[in-house]
C-alpha cells in the first residue's frame, strides 16, 4: 500500500493511493497514520477493503508528512562510498549517526525555507526506513520485522552551518530541512530496498542519479545498529544516507541552492518530491 | 511555581509543590503540563488558586519528565570553559549544538540503563531551559520572553560511543540518557539563571561543584542563537552544558560509571535527581 496524509498543515487526513494513482480517503477506516496504528497492526484493517468503494479525494491537495507525530529521524552520514569521497571524508568503519528533530519535518512539496544567514544550502535524496514497532537491540537477522515500510526523504543541509563546529545537527535541523513522502509505502511493495533507483535534480538538471545498491551499510545492518544505541519508536524514520551528486560535490565549484530554485527528488516506487527554495515570508 | 508530573511511566499526573514541599494534585485544574498548556498561558489558571485546598498526593510517587511530550532537547556542547579544558577540546567560538531525541528522556530518579557494549558511561549536570512558546529568530533582548522556566538535566553520555565517530549523538541518545526534573520551575522563581550552584556526586563523592555563572554562552544568548537555526516549540528544552568534573575529566584516570553506582545531581532551587546505574533487565 501507498499511504499518505493530505490536507493543510495540521489538518491532514489519511489516504491511500489506489491502483490508478487516485487518492482515497481512509479516515473512516483508520483515524490517523501514526506510530500507534503501526504498532497495533491497524493497517490490517485496510487489507480486506474494497478500495474502489472508498471516497475519492478531489483536486490536488497538499501532501503532509505521511506519518503523524514522528518522534525522531535518525540520519546516517556518508553511507555511500562515492558520496564520502565527494565530501572529502573517509569511508566510515561504522555508521555515523546524527538526528533530525520534528521541527525540521515537512511535507514533500512544501517550500525549502532559506534560513537566516544561509550561504551553502544543499540537497540529499535518501531512502527513509519507517519503523513499525518499538525496537531495541534487534539482530540483523530479525531487523526487517521492525520495518513497516519506506519513504523518500530529502536530507536538506546547510553546509556552512553543518561544518561550522564539529557537530552537524545545526546544519541539518533548520525548519523545512526534512521533507518526507509523498507516501509511506508498506514493505510488501518493496521486495528489495537495496535495488531502488534514486534521483535528484535542480531546475531540471539531474544532479544525483544513484541506487540504494551502493550503500555501505544496508537497511538490515542500519536498523540493527541504531537499535543497539537507542530505542526506535514506531513511526521513527532512519534516513539511510545519500549517493554522490549533492551541491557540495559539484565540480569545478560547488552549487548552492538559491531562492527560486526547484529541487525534485524521487526514488523508484516511493514517489516524487518537489520543493521550491524560498526566503522566509 | 514548581510543577511536576508524578506516577508510573505513561500514567503521570500533573502536580505542584506547595510551600511545605508537599505534592498537590492539579489534574482537575490543568489536564497536563505540556507545550500546549505553556503556549496557551494555561498555567495562569494556577495563579489564583488556594493551594492548600488542592488534593494532597500521598506517599512518595515516582517523578516523570515534568513536561509531557517534549519534542526535542537541544544540547550545547563545551559551554563551560573549564569543562572544555578537561575534555581536551578548544573553547568554542560559537555554541556547539547537538540533539537528544525523546527516546532518551526519563524521570529524574529512573535508573540509568547501561547500554549494550558500554565502557565509558558518564554524567553531566546541566541547567535545562524550558521554552514557553513557538520561537524562531528571537533577539537576545527578547530571549527571556520565550523562556517558561528551568529544570535539572543530566546529559548522560557514553564517551566511547560519543567519540567513535565525529558525531556525538550516538553517545548522547541511549535510553535513559536524559533524566529531566524533578520539577519544571517557572522563571519567576529564578531571578538570575546565571547564578545557580550546581553539583553532581557519585556514590556520595562530589564530582562536579560548579555554577551557571561560568557558562561561556549564557541563557539569553543560547535561546536566541538556537532559534536562528530551528524553531523551538513550547516544552522544548535547551540543555546548556556542564561545568568541570565529569568522569572523563577525572585525574589521574577517568572514572566511568558501573552497575550499582548512584549518581546524584542538583541545581540550587531546581531540585535533586538520583539515578542508580543498572544493567538492562
Amino acid at each position: 500500500m501507498k499511504l499518505c496524509r493530505v490536507g493543510e498543515l495540521g489538518k491532514e487526513k489519511p489516504a491511500l493511493v489506489d491502483g490508478n494513482g487516485r487518492l482515497r480517503d481512509i479516515s473512516q477506516v483508520i483515524g490517523e497514520i501514526d506510530g500507534g496504528v503501526l504498532e497495533r497492526g491497524d493497517l490490517g484493517k485496510l487489507a480486506g477493503l474494497d478500495v474502489e468503494a472508498l471516497p475519492l479525494i478531489a483536486g490536488t491537495p497538499r501532501y503532509g508528512v505521511p506519518i503523524a507525530n514522528v518522534s525522531k529521524m535518525v540520519c546516517i552520514g556518508l553511507n555511500y562510498s562515492d558520496h564520502a569521497k565527494e565530501a572529502g571524508l573517509a569511508i566510515p568503519s561504522e555508521p555515523i549517526i546524527f538526528l533530525k528533530a520534528p521541527s525540521a519535518f515537512c511535507g514533500p512539496n512544501d517550500p525549502t525555507i532559506i534560513p537566516v544567514g544561509s550561504s551553502k544550502l544543499d540537497w540529499e535524496v535518501e531512502l527513509g526506513v519507517v519503523i513499525g514497532k518499538t525496537t531495541r537491540n534487534i539482530s540483523e537477522a530479525d531487523a526487517f520485522s521492525a520495518v513497516a515500510g519506506y519513504c523518500v526523504v530529502n536530507d536538506v543541509s546547510e553546509r556552512a552551518f553543518q561544518m561550522q563546529s564539529s557537530q552537524w545537527d545545526k546544519g541539518k535541523n533548520c525548519d523545512s530541512f526534512g521533507p518526507i513522502g509523498p507516501w509511506f509505502v508498506t514493505k510488501d511493495e518493496v521486495p528489495d530496498p537495496q535495488a531502488l533507483a534514486m534521483k535528484a535534480s535542480v531546475n531540471g538538471t539531474v544532479m544525483q542519479d544513484g541506487s540504494t545498491s551502493t550503500m555501505i551499510f544496508d537497511v538490515r545492518t542500519l536498523v540493527s545498529y541504531v537499535s543497539r544505541y537507542m530505542t526506535l519508536a514506531p513511526g521513527d524514520i532512519i534516513a539511510t544516507g545519500t549517493p554522490p551528486g549533492v551541491g557540495m560535490g559539484q565540480k569545478p565549484e560547488p552549487i548552492w541552492l538559491k531562492a527560486g530554485d526547484v529541487v525534485e527528488i524521487e526514488i523508484a516506487g516511493l514517489g516524487h518530491q518537489c520543493q521550491r527554495v524560498t526566503a522566509r515570508g
